[in-house]
């Protein structure tokens, strides 16, 4: 399954509904960022996630630990923890594994993360060290998690160096998660460093545990993630580069805003069937683009959303009809050129 | 009826579906800013403005006058017409009384207006120029009308003075247009004259034709229009107020974004039937304000235009069992306090 992400308890520029409408059903919601706004008390007084933000399906929190280390403005780390100012406001705040579990706790999602450090996949000695935390911190959240109702998974770190890899597959996959999560990839490595990791990786993981790409990704990352043994994907990337007027397409990427789609009468894929390309042409989504409406964003959403649900919907239906290994090629043409990093 | 305001073919932050679903029915576009962009020969060339922004219940297209007036960086009028400058690109165009016809013939509303002046209401004298001058182009529209499927519909001047007020609706009740516009109300005039206002207008229009307020407004100006017999009213103000965090209500306006509501597990107005109302607490909309999340805009739109809309199905009602009168004082009492000229 592919998860939108709903950073601050929401789907950016969609409602619930639209969500629901287009197929999702996994959502994850970034620790971090509620945790600081509105806060997890807060969200818990309300009655949790679910109801706060009115998501009745699955609901996954990350761990806080990648947007500690990815945006807030100055973090010192030690192996019990780290301080760090807020991006908001500046304040000064301090996650454990203890912490990251106990806010997860209160949010109330159905499936938790454990509390991880991200390296640079290219520093081998501090993918090592932030490995080895890893590994240490995967512990303290398994020891301290109160609830029963929520699926706590562990993480893979490593880099991409092999040993290393190797290392945390095994470690993580030896201690009782509900699931496993390949993080530390899509953060900078090339797309064969991501695939071979990927392969090396899943050779060690247990066939009844669920499997997570962290961050992934494009639908070519997806078909070539699912073709190793992945099960669970999340990536702002539909929503970010609706707001950045990009469409997935089997044309491959569009950029709505271009001229040539003044007078276009198609949809923005031919073969979707979102409510976006049953309803609009590009020249009325471009026309919206220029005129800086918001609802280009909402439209374009629901569109780069819906291709990646459907993406997978259909590979999980090839695999139980066993027709997935011949597809691969063709799936792999049709998607082929929505990679770039424009955005 | 009350129409949503569609400035730019689309009634900002909603998808067609959510208007619908809302209870929308007669949509206002914009013929200047549709002109400007993407061009009104783009918009026929799609089909028409219901199937290019795919809204296929009633649409009415303004003229272009009160923008031109209230919009464009540099004009000059005679009484041919007036050149303007585009606000956009600073572009020069010429709109006359023949050319907004031609415009609002192409993008094709069931709708659509004559072209006006609208004059500073406190002004007499040129009040007085002004509505001649309306006088006059009236006749230069129903002249020139070639589409037989769009109902033309003239629209009254005169400021505030009772003479020219008297003399604008006896002209245009004269003259074989399909409704009445009251223009120039809501225009930095006072409440007791914009009521004095249709009090007199009102007096001098046929009963079969509808009498359509134009800009207006708020729920008490709504309540008091149609006592004063008006049918039609359209208005930016609830899109508006939303994207400024603002929402009717029978408390009166509320500021979402107050910190009142940060533990607050009520619904915006706990008599509102609206997706919004229906589906989230006030904690959760205040959240998506502060964190400048855009579903805020979405969720608040849909409820204040709901509250409009629900507005005048209700009062549809009342007239129709005779009970409206009765209920006035009461349907003041409910919507006081929503009118503060805040934003």
């Amino acid at each position: 399954m592919f998860a939108p992400v709903g950073t601050q308890a929401t789907v950016k520029t969609l409602t619930p509904a639209q969500l629901d409408e287009l197929g999702a059903s996994l959502v994850l919601a970034n620790t971090y960022h509620l945790y600081l706004r509105p806060g997890d008390d807060l969200v818990a007084e309300m009655g949790g996630l679910h109801r706060f933000m009115q998501w009745p399906q699955p609901i996954l929190t990350d761990s806080g630990g990648y947007q500690v280390f990815s945006l807030a403005q100055t973090r010192k780390i030690d192996d019990d923890g780290v301080i760090f100012k807020s991006h908001i406001d500046g304040s000064t705040h301090r996650f454990t594994p203890e912490k990251s579990i106990q806010i997860q706790e209160h949010l109330g999602a159905d499936i938790i993360m454990a509390f991880d450090e991200c390296s640079d996949p290219n520093d081998h000695e501090y993918s090592k060290t932030a490995m080895e935390r890893t590994h240490r911190w995967a512990e303290r959240c398994l020891a301290v998690k109160k609830r029963t109702d929520q699926a706590l998974f562990g993480i893979i770190q490593g880099g991409i160096n092999p040993g290393l890899r190797a290392t945390s597959a095994q470690f993580i996959a030896s201690l009782p998660f509900m699931g496993v999560a390949i993080g530390g990839l899509s953060v900078g490595e090339t797309k064969s460093e991501m695939h071979a990791t990927l392969d090396l990786v899943t050779s060690f993981l247990p066939e009844n545990k669920p499997r997570y790409l962290m961050g992934v990704g494009t639908p070519e990352d997806l078909i070539n993630g699912i073709a190793r043994g992945v099960d669970i994907f999340d990536c702002v990337l539909p929503t970010r580069l609706a707001r950045h007027n990009a469409a997935f397409s089997s044309e491959g990427r569009l950029n709505m805003m271009n001229a040539i789609y003044a007078h276009d009468r198609r949809p923005i894929d031919e073969v979707c069937h979102c409510y976006t390309c049953q309803t609009f042409t590009r020249a009325y989504l471009r026309h919206l683009i220029v005129a800086k409406e918001l609802l280009a964003a909402t439209l374009l959403s629901i569109h780069n959303l819906h291709a990646l649900i459907q993406l997978v919907k259909d590979i999980r239906a090839s695999i139980l009809d066993d027709t997935f290994e011949s597809k691969i090629p063709a799936w792999l043409e049709q998607w082929h050129g929505n990679a770039e990093r424009t955005v």
